[in-house]
């Protein structure tokens, strides 16, 4: 995810771009989630189907992390702000997110003094319980988290919100997710002792 | 785990033993919370290390679960009461149980209607942050909790509480944990509509 | 709540007789929640709003607890068990709901080992934030809650559920409430060991 | 409390002065959590002991808040950033501190968009529980929390922490408050879009 103030123009661009990095809670290759980040802005989606079971047994037997998982804590450290879009598995995180948010959490914690937005697609209503447990996971990790909007994407309700490849087709909820990128753009600016008004 | 009341005599044993499933969050070879598992009674530990991530998508794809969800599912099944034994990672429940937990609650849901206890070893305060996560997401799985004893072992404390293998060492806590699964089995044996006084 | 099993008949009926008390966590006179409380059964309806806000000073000072405190907690000390409704106040429990949990939680507590159920009477998504903070809340009280079904009633959605008044006139939610109804009447039949097809 | 930033100078005063509102979810003369806000700093500690329990019937009968509540919404307004301290009760936030934070978010919500801390003294692990549930509150009124340090105060355990009137005497805990409200108050600036060093 590339985030651009709006605001910026030629002459300061280089202090407005923030490196974003996208998380998909669900493995689906179709996945309402991961559609979810592919709408409508530039993105890159950290894929997080390759990592190991946390075991730190794995950490002491080679001396290092899995290769999977210094890669992805690579991706994690070079982030500006984070977006997670997550599905609500049993009103609560999915197992492959919170296997991520744990690598990556392992000292030297990756995740620390960011911000972070969240989005959920999920039934029912939307992955609201699954978002409340990143947020309470995010103080361990030190991530600081857009407030609203709260985008929760009831994905099972009419009118069909995503295609059979997992696209958001839906035009609100792809303007709630442009909003929400906003807010995480412009949060994470201010977290960075950076406002946009004074750029 | 083979739970037999104190008071079951020869003459009827086959309404009274549980056949208990225990479940440690962590995969560590010396694993506290798995020699907490260990710890005074006879166990059926079900590794969940060989679980994949979910992903349902490996589900379409053979018109069947994985096979070593098969197995663990069945297993889960087969219980009658469950011990979840659960190391606090990032205030929350480990990756590696949230995703057993969610593999054997897909469509049929295999957890329902029985009782569990939970047990954790952790730093700080002994891993009650994620005993209350797994509480949270129980009510999706429709497991019903020991209340009390709560037992929350500080690994990190002294005097010693495990020794190099992750062997549960400390006489107090042996207590604490031999109360739990009293307390686990009477539960159990209440839900399913035995009382312990009454065979 | 006076409620009696269905299959009870005349020559054993002191047995299957259960004293619920309902608590509404909402003090408006034409409170949604309290109508919950209102529909269908026979109701044991505490009011909680003469409580003080709790001071465990007003202890102290009266060695003893204020009178109101002290109607209250018999009353919870005498029910078999408990029906909240409870309003979600910032996607929590109410103030005043949280308040009374906590004058009856006072020692010795007057909560302990009984079911409950909860109901919950909100807009969005019906309540279900504020359900699972009483649930937690419940364990340190020593509370079993019933697990389905969970009923979050969408009080602003049409049809119109509840009349000026705040009386249920929704049929389907009336159908939902009987049925929660009779959950933890046989919930709690099964904690004091008696089940319901023994009798 | 008045916070001032350590790098301000005389030609600069006014921009760097935030005003802190401390309210203490403990109404006990000798409360240790209201000692902990009278802990090292000036303070505006505000008093919520007078409000009446939340009714929204109390609105329409009089057309306006009641007084006591139209003054704490006052109060709550005109601060930059808050301090709560909060005893834990039965697992989560005290009814009074509940009751303040719901009249004050009734619309208009009074908490947006401000920078807040937490300090808890309490028994056991020192009030974690009822921290996380401020948290999680706190999303729905709009309060963004510093994260790191985080205070649990174990009220009951030796040294004594607190001396008979409730003022905090532990040098160890005084340092742990003053560095909390020093993050407060750089997070509160941030949030401002006022940088500390770029006064």
């Amino acid at each position: 995810m590339s985030l651009r103030e709006e605001s910026s123009t030629a002459h300061a661009p280089a202090k407005t771009v923030l490196r974003g990095a996208a998380i998909s809670g669900s493995l689906r290759r179709a996945s309402a989630n991961t559609g979810l980040i592919r709408a409508g802005l530039q993105i890159d989606h950290v894929d997080i189907s390759d990592l190991p079971l946390l075991n730190t047994d794995l950490e002491a037997a080679a001396g290092a992390f899995p290769l999977a998982v210094e890669a992805f804590r690579d991706k994690v450290r070079g982030a500006d702000c984070f977006l997670f879009a997550s599905p609500e598995y049993n009103y609560s995180i999915s197992g492959p997110l919170k296997n991520a948010l744990d690598w990556a959490s392992r000292p030297p914690n990756r995740w620390g003094d960011r911000a972070a937005a969240i989005l959920s697609a999920s039934g029912g209503s939307g992955g609201d319980r699954s978002q409340y447990h990143i947020r309470h996971v995010g103080v361990a990790l030190g991530i600081h988290f857009v407030i609203k909007p709260e985008v929760f994407t009831k994905a099972h309700q009419l009118p069909r919100k995503f295609d059979d490849d997992g696209n958001l087709v839906d035009p609100e909820t792809r303007e709630q997710v442009r909003k929400l990128l906003l807010a995480l753009q412009a949060f994470a600016l201010k977290l960075q002792g950076k406002s946009a008004d004074s750029e």
